[in-house]
């Protein structure tokens, strides 16, 4: 592969091992898989999971369900409380897909049934505890009455959950209690209103052996995986997909530090805590490995510790800062892979090189 | 303006205002004014430049100076470290404009003075206590080597520094140290070594009077400075330039917040701290402000403290949030505009209501 600045490498081999993972894990479970596809924003990697029999995904956002709409997707569930502002895209998605939205409040779904001509299907947006938004399972009357306002044209499919909290842990156990809590409260729901049940982070998917409680499950981070995910115990670091490939532009021997071309234009500015070779805690935007003929190895080498619009500094213990020149190449596993593939216009295949585009920003 | 999704509106007035108050400065101090182009990616932006007289920019990779230069810039600097990866299209660069690169080893010079065709010109990119990248002042043995290897194809130049750590400040005396402590070492370089001495930083360009001390000024985020500028001290809040226009697609009476289809991916997850309306510090990822039909107020009315990929999460206060409703259009003051305009592929002028594209990315 010819590299010249930050590129997207993707390892469609650990891809197909993480999606064949998941959905063994969701046919035990016996639900569906409806992946969220905010993750990779591919038609490509779209078709791998099609290549598995799954036609049923998620989007975060209206643009995404139009664009995996021309790209064949006919069962597409915006996972994103509903826009009243962009119901043009609604209506044509209505008419032509299977579309389902998300609900939290009378007027918003009044406005629905107003003004979306096609059939669609409508999840109540639950909060079990993210506190981001959704409806709290304990307003048993507005719960009631989103419930009683389906019609056939726009019909009540469920509840559907993010226990996005998950993102916070650090162990099994934590995120076991935010699992089991959901479960406990998507159950309820279910028993007195019927529909089925929805839920999606990837650190309870990817963790928890026993998914049968939900009939549907909607992970999608964990296709490609990344370094918080690793650090909240959802992966190992052989199983992260991704790798942003950058040049090294300068080298400080003073203070065992190198520049990559690589900066919060190609990363995102997501960012967790580490340790650096001094022992100190830093901030950390992605973490270094070496790039092979054939993708990376998983030893890594430093983290990128500080970040600018397009620099990146990463601090080396000598023996590898010793080894590295202005001129190479070097691989960082992103933090967060959603955000560093949203700011890549294309990825590059490492089994065959081939570049594949990304959805456009309209 | 019909406006359904996140969207950038820009200010052209507030901009040309930005502008000519940064080009009389630099007028009064005798000195070439080459604005960074990295804020906006704008060719039409560019043009509004190129109506005041200015020829030169600054761009801070090697695909936004094809960018420009195919949008007839032809004097353009790259002010990031020579990647030597990128040749191919420095030579070409070098062919057909006047081209100056970054080089902080002789490595780098070598390699530069062997492999590009074209005459160019290289400043010696300068440390000045930011600690990012640059020869370090005190490095005399460096700095005259990178100066004597000077050529009639690949000629010195001068000192260029950006004091980058001016974006930790917060007030105008720390702001002051940085510039004086910068004045004086690059201006012992140009003493000893000749060449020009080139300064950049959009704090100390817009928070001090005289700039007679340089030969050329850089500033980039000024046309549109934003809410971390405004937390330095560079800039009024009326003096901020860009807005990013939002749908409200919740509302959460229990805790005052709403949520806005506008999240990480929208507006970058570069942040400040602030105090919310209970008081408390918390991240802030840009400021709540109320669009009118020609532009925003510049009364803020609470933060985005949360932010994931497509969610931003507003607290407010009781007779601010009585008002909001879902399907409303709200502004954000973004922290950092360089990176909310690298999210987005075009801006919206409020004054005429143009679409106006971005430099795309590749």
């Amino acid at each position: 592969m010819q590299v010249r600045k930050p590129t997207l490498l993707v390892d469609q081999e650990k891809c197909f091992q993480n999606m064949d993972r998941m959905l063994a894990k969701a046919n035990k479970a016996n639900g569906t898989f409806r992946p969220h596809f905010k993750t990779h924003f591919s038609a490509e990697i779209g078709d791998w999971y099609r290549s598995r029999d799954i036609r049923q995904c998620t989007v975060s956002s209206v643009d995404m369900a139009m664009y995996f709409k021309n790209h064949g997707w006919e069962d597409i569930t915006i996972a994103f409380p509903y826009n009243p502002l962009q119901i043009e895209e609604m209506n044509e998605l209505s008419q032509s897909i299977q579309l389902n939205i998300l609900i939290e409040s009378v007027e918003s779904l009044e406005h629905a049934k107003k003004n979306i001509e096609g059939r669609i299907g409508y999840f109540i947006k639950t909060d079990v505890g993210y506190h981001r938004t959704g409806v709290d399972p304990r307003n048993e009357t507005l719960i009631a009455d989103l419930v009683n306002a389906s019609t056939d044209q726009c019909s009540f499919r469920g509840f559907l959950a993010h226990a996005g909290h998950t993102y916070g842990c650090k162990d099994f156990e934590s995120v076991k209690w935010i699992f089991d809590k959901s479960t406990k409260i998507l159950s309820a729901l279910k028993e007195k209103h019927g529909g089925i049940i929805s839920y999606g982070d990837t650190p309870s998917c990817s963790m928890m052996d026993d998914l049968s409680a939900f009939d549907e499950i909607r992970p999608g981070n964990f296709i490609f995986y990344d370094w918080m995910q690793k650090n909240i115990g959802s992966c190992n670091v052989e199983d992260i997909a991704v790798c942003l490939a950058v040049p090294v532009v300068a080298k400080h021997a003073d203070r065992n530090e190198i520049v990559v071309l690589g900066g919060a234009v190609h990363l995102s500015k997501d960012r967790v805590v580490e340790t650096d070779v001094m022992r100190r805690e830093q901030p950390c935007f992605g973490k270094m490995v070496q790039l092979t003929g054939q993708g990376w190895d998983n030893e890594t080498l430093g983290h990128v510790s500080r970040l600018s619009q397009e620099h990146g500094i990463i601090k080396m213990a000598d023996e590898h800062f010793a080894h590295v020149k202005v001129g190479d190449l070097i691989g960082i596993l992103p933090v967060h892979s959603c955000l560093t593939a949203d700011l890549q216009p294309k990825y590059i295949s490492v089994t065959d090189g081939k570049r594949n585009d990304k959805m456009p920003k309209a």
